[in-house]
């Protein structure tokens, strides 16, 4: 690998980039990016060697899609017309149907490789990138058998080199679950945000008694709408499934407050401490 | 101060143990637990010189009441009844309201200091306690008119000592907006850890999907029961009225994507981050 051009200058694309260089000091990474603000912090914190465009691509050992899932899912096809044979192309996002499907058709479905880091912060744009962000965390990948045996290979070895973890999944079973384990908290802390700021917004005095039980729960309230707004539109079905659940669970947990029922509202916690014991699997 | 005597040797009681033994080598801890376990681990940790009982207090310069909320309020003026004139009892609960009518009328009331100390972690036992858990966090302190001016002075002096900034409330304010910055924290923490474990609690392998993110929304579910019921019944009209709007906010989310009303949906969050302003003023 040579030239790598990343497409989206971020979080994920900005760490990607600083892990990649480390490792690799030889490799020419080049940016694009439709923020041209973004695309000079990028070159000026050395994310990047080079500023590009899309048609420069076609030189192209690696490129990484690292943008809002439904800009994505418009600009995938297009750039794999672009890429040349031997190029793979890999996207980030937090949702993995739509952009399998856009592809899946596509004459070079098997540059294409679909995979979700699951690592963040609620930060974003390249003064959020970090080394070693990837480090110990799980990379979904979707699809693989769709993509050309040595350029899986090619990416394997990246991933596992910046240090994650791989695991195999089909995109429609990637969605259903990332609803629980990623989107639902997001909206979550979205709407305690909220209710919070809603009820308090005139009393700044009260926020002294936030302490970190707050901070934690509230902290993915800080996440980009330009980022979410599009994965909850793509994955709208079984966010609104997860949702459902979430809001029938609060209100069976008022209702038993309501009835005076707090033997059973401590049967609901002891039983949720079971977290505790899922959680020590997580890095 | 000589003598302290710590009823309760869990996260709070045993943190406060830590930092007072270390700024004031001399005084004599002595711990009070119902937990026969508890009290052998503090002594073996070195949270305490000594075990004790409710009887000895009398001999108590300081009386910590490191309790569940229920026990506290029962406890109380059995404290107060036994202290010396010149002995000061602190609570440190998350509710203020019922432990300070428990003893308006008591003879002794001005002995007593009704504080909530924003500061802990998910664990809890004596296990869990750290030295510095206090350093730069906030202690409400209520009805500080009703206490002696010198035993004022004394608790303010330790507090400051541990590093706390001190806000002063009416009790009823206290729990009004605690119920907002902290206790529905807890719920939807804890209902957010139901909702995925009753989906996902026979697929082991989807929390390698969980990230940072799922980890920090849901950290406040592995909190412990037997504290966070009683605050829960005696905050019970304050939590409720947070868990509807709560629920309403949630509610509203769902609709809009219903309605597909991304639009709306991306104005909400980016409201919301509005959170980043209030976070930055937390230490």
């Amino acid at each position: 690998m040579k030239n790598i051009y990343i497409i989206g200058i971020g979080l994920i694309g900005g760490s990607l980039a600083l892990d990649i260089k480390k490792l690799n000091p030889e490799v020419v990474i080049y940016g694009i990016d439709n923020n041209p603000e973004h695309l000079e912090e990028a070159l000026s914190q050395k994310l990047i060697d080079h500023k590009a465009e899309l048609r420069n691509i076609e030189k192209a050992d690696l490129v990484i899609l690292s943008i809002p899932v439904d800009a994505a899912v418009k600009l995938l096809p297009t750039i794999l017309d672009q890429v040349s044979d031997t190029g793979l192309v890999i996207d980030v996002g937090s949702t993995k149907s739509d952009i399998c499907k856009v592809v899946a058709n596509h004459p070079k479905r098997r540059n294409f490789l679909a995979t979700h880091p699951i690592s963040g912060t609620e930060f974003s744009g390249p003064k959020a990138a970090i080394y070693n962000l990837f480090q110990n965390k799980t990379n979904i990948i979707c699809e693989v058998e769709e993509t050309a045996f040595k350029l899986q290979e090619k990416a394997l070895k990246l991933f596992t080199d910046i240090g994650m973890r791989i695991r195999y999944m089909k995109p429609e079973s990637h969605d259903k679950h990332i609803a629980y384990m990623s989107h639902l908290s997001h909206i979550s802390s979205f709407m305690l945000g909220k209710t919070v700021i809603d009820q308090e917004k005139n009393e700044r005095d009260i926020f002294d008694m936030a302490g970190s039980g707050f901070e934690s729960t509230v902290r993915l309230a800080k996440s980009s709408p330009e980022m979410w707004t599009p994965i909850f539109e793509q994955n709208k079905t079984n966010v609104i499934k997860t949702l459902e659940e979430y809001i029938n669970n609060l209100t069976q947990f008022k209702s038993l407050m309501e009835r005076d029922d707090f033997e059973a509202i401590y049967m609901e916690m002891k039983n949720t401490n079971y977290i505790k014991q899922i959680l020590n699997g997580i890095a």
